[in-house]
């Protein structure tokens, strides 16, 4: 019995020590910030992330000093160039992000929507409405405009926040945080719902806050993601791998298919949506490749080939573990396959569940890909680039979610609400239904 | 930085043993019949789900016979009376059960449902539609009747399911299973989509499946929800406490709030929404336990008092931890509060965010518990056991969940179902978009 294996196993959330108690007091004042922000209405919190963007801009030059200060040390320390370009704030990165917020304000409000309302019985009522998750924890790493995007996405959605930003970003995100306080010292919403935390300690104990953060949002590195989901109760938003393909389908318009192969890799490689593998329907691959292999040559891309596609010219054959790697680079796997069965099985063996695309111009092809691949997002004749929240029209996005529950793929807003059922009663009993003397009567009311 | 955290610190999931490649084979099966009956119709389900109740009544004696070798098994183990109440079926208690598989097919379709409709530009359409989580791997202690309520919406939702019962309850859950497959055999599902685990070892395993299996079932004991939380990356669905209040307001009606009380705390008293503690504001504490007190008794409920409610006349004494217990059981707290606000921070402080009750004839004290409780039920003048997926009007419930992300509260056959976005192009591609020759629409479309 599991009973036993409690008593038996060491609980493994023990390898990280318990949060200290200055962290625990400082996690319960944005807690109990948060709650008296969730009761502000939309215009109090649509004011308040307007009065961010506003403080942000007026602080500026503080913003970007503070990031050049960082970005001499990180060259000092040798930081990895990557690393380097996410860190980086010029003033156009500033005001595009300072924009993002404007628009994060703007955004409908998510709070208080009625998703469900019955009559389970005269004079008793359900009803279920949309509310404030609470507080979210948020670790990033590097990039300091990351820190704005989700701060005015939390305020917005009436939640707090505790803010960890990684080391090399210390100063940056000092400076956007303050100026954050600034802006809400201003509102009816308390500063205090939003808290930097900075060292490494600080962010082990956040792991160990169930009670008082309700979601933990992990914005880096799948190992960071892995060792979040790995070392926390809390519910971790995030994906650890973004492993997405195109099938280029027997019926496939060549040229249409090619467009969208070089944009779902080469539009920008580093992003999760960008895809590793190629699969190709055996009779167009040697059309295909025809053409193909110049283009990725010219775009920068190194293919790598199965023997099949090797024998039709890719010039370098995909090692072991090809088919399972997230390159995150101009690299790209190219596999010959039998038919649409033989790719949704690859698919299904190596794939993420992130994003898969097909290219075709069969709608029987079309519709079996479309509902046999078990991805968040399920493409046709588009590049997967598209998946994002931001080209959703979800306005801004919290991140990528590639757990099979809900919220799942681009998530925004909606990801940082949740809903509570109400129910209204006149001294209702349940003993009067389990002895039979009432009875329900379950009628849909109009929402 | 967690970079190096995840490399200096144990992975903590190592403590459960990785599954051995019998279970992986079995699950991996379970998971190929899954995908076949996630592709079937709602008429294919539905009539699968109803093939499962009809095998069930031809096996009625089967079972009952192989429930009475359990029983039998568990007086000679000496098992606890509580655990051989859940273990044991009669021929009421499976009629009943099974009567619930059929109210289960009966249920409206959960799958293929479109959220979201949105025409991102020209010939490039979004879509989300409701698809099934995959498979789900369910632990319960002893009940066997709850193996015939999860298999029965599990294949209603499209999934599949690892089923693995109490030791104690072996030869019961082996008949329904094996009646459950012969049910299946007459259909288009395959009876693969449903396998039970027996050992120790297996539901161990089945905690590693990540990947194989999408969502994890715990209907048990608060030690094994804990123990499976923190040792899984896969999703759990269920809650570790169900710590209740119900706080009877200054302008509560005496009587009618007395007859919720009763109803909260003796109705079930084993069951997670029943009340634990009972918070009277001042001016009616002494009032209401002239009444409560005698009923209390009557009831076979031992009140546990603060100071104040002992000199009112409740005879014991709360112990340490008392707000924080669960009792299970005919025990509930008695504590007088100065005012809505000190009951508000008791149970912010000590509720499991489970359901909450006030019993008041005032509108503004009403809204103000009813916004500020931040359970995932929230009730005016009704009884807290009415928190129940069959109660609401959902036909059947998954679990009850006391987590703030959705799924919260009851969880019907919505617990089952995720989602994926569909995206149609006619060869789009971001790099259009990023350069400024196109842009995004977002024109809703109707549902």
């Amino acid at each position: 019995m599991m009973g036993a294996m409690s008593q038996t196993i060491t609980s493994p959330a023990s390898v990280v020590p318990e949060p200290d108690p200055q962290l625990l007091q400082r996690a319960a004042s944005v807690r109990q910030a948060a709650m008296a922000l969730g009761q502000c209405s939309d215009a109090e919190r649509r004011a308040a992330v307007e009065a961010m963007a506003t403080a942000l801009e007026a602080a500026s030059e503080e913003i970007l000093e503070a990031n050049r200060a960082d970005l001499a040390a990180a060259a000092a320390d040798g930081l990895a160039s990557a690393l380097v370009a996410r860190l980086k704030l010029d003033g156009l990165k500033l005001a595009g992000a300072i924009a993002g917020v404007r628009q994060v304000a703007a955004l409908a409000d998510p709070l208080g929507r009625r998703q469900l309302h019955t009559e389970l019985d005269e004079g008793l009522v359900l009803e279920r409405v949309t509310v404030p998750l609470g507080v979210v924890g948020v670790i990033f790493e590097a990039r300091p405009d990351a820190v704005m995007q989700i701060a005015s996405l939390a305020v917005r959605a009436g939640n707090g926040a505790l803010l960890k930003g990684g080391r090399e970003a210390g100063r940056s995100c000092r400076a956007i945080v303050a100026a954050l306080h600034r802006g809400l010292a201003g509102t009816t919403v308390a500063p205090g719902c939003l808290e930097l935390l900075t060292s490494r300690e600080e962010s082990l104990g956040l792991l160990r806050l169930d009670g008082l953060v309700d979601l933990i949002i992990p914005r880096g590195s799948n190992a960071l993601v892995r060792f979040i989901q790995d070392n926390t109760r809390i519910p971790v938003l995030g994906h650890a791998d973004g492993i997405c393909h195109l099938y280029v389908d027997r019926a496939a318009e060549p040229a249409q298919a090619l467009r969208i192969a070089i944009d779902s890799k080469t539009q920008y490689p580093a992003a999760c949506n960008a895809i590793e593998t190629l699969l190709l329907h055996r009779e167009v691959a040697s059309i295909f490749l025809a053409e193909a292999i110049p283009a990725f040559t010219a775009a920068g891309v190194e293919l790598r080939g199965d023997p099949v596609a090797c024998a039709l010219g890719v010039s370098h054959a995909a090692g072991p573990g090809a088919w399972d790697t997230e390159y995150s680079d101009l690299i790209l796997n190219v596999k010959v396959v039998a038919d649409l069965e033989e790719a949704l099985e690859h698919v299904r063996r190596h794939g993420s569940r992130h994003t898969d695309a097909i290219a075709t111009t069969d709608p029987v092809a079309a519709d079996r890909f479309l509902r046999a691949v078990d991805s968040a997002g399920v493409f046709l004749n588009c590049s997967t680039r598209f998946a994002d929240g931001n080209r959703y029209g979800f306005g801004a996005e919290v991140g990528i979610s590639t757990q099979t529950l809900p919220p799942r793929g681009p998530v925004g807003l909606e990801g940082l609400v949740t809903y509570r059922y109400r129910l209204r009663g006149e001294g209702h009993v349940v003993a009067d239904y389990a002895d039979g003397s009432r009875r329900f009567r379950h009628r849909s009311l109009p929402l």
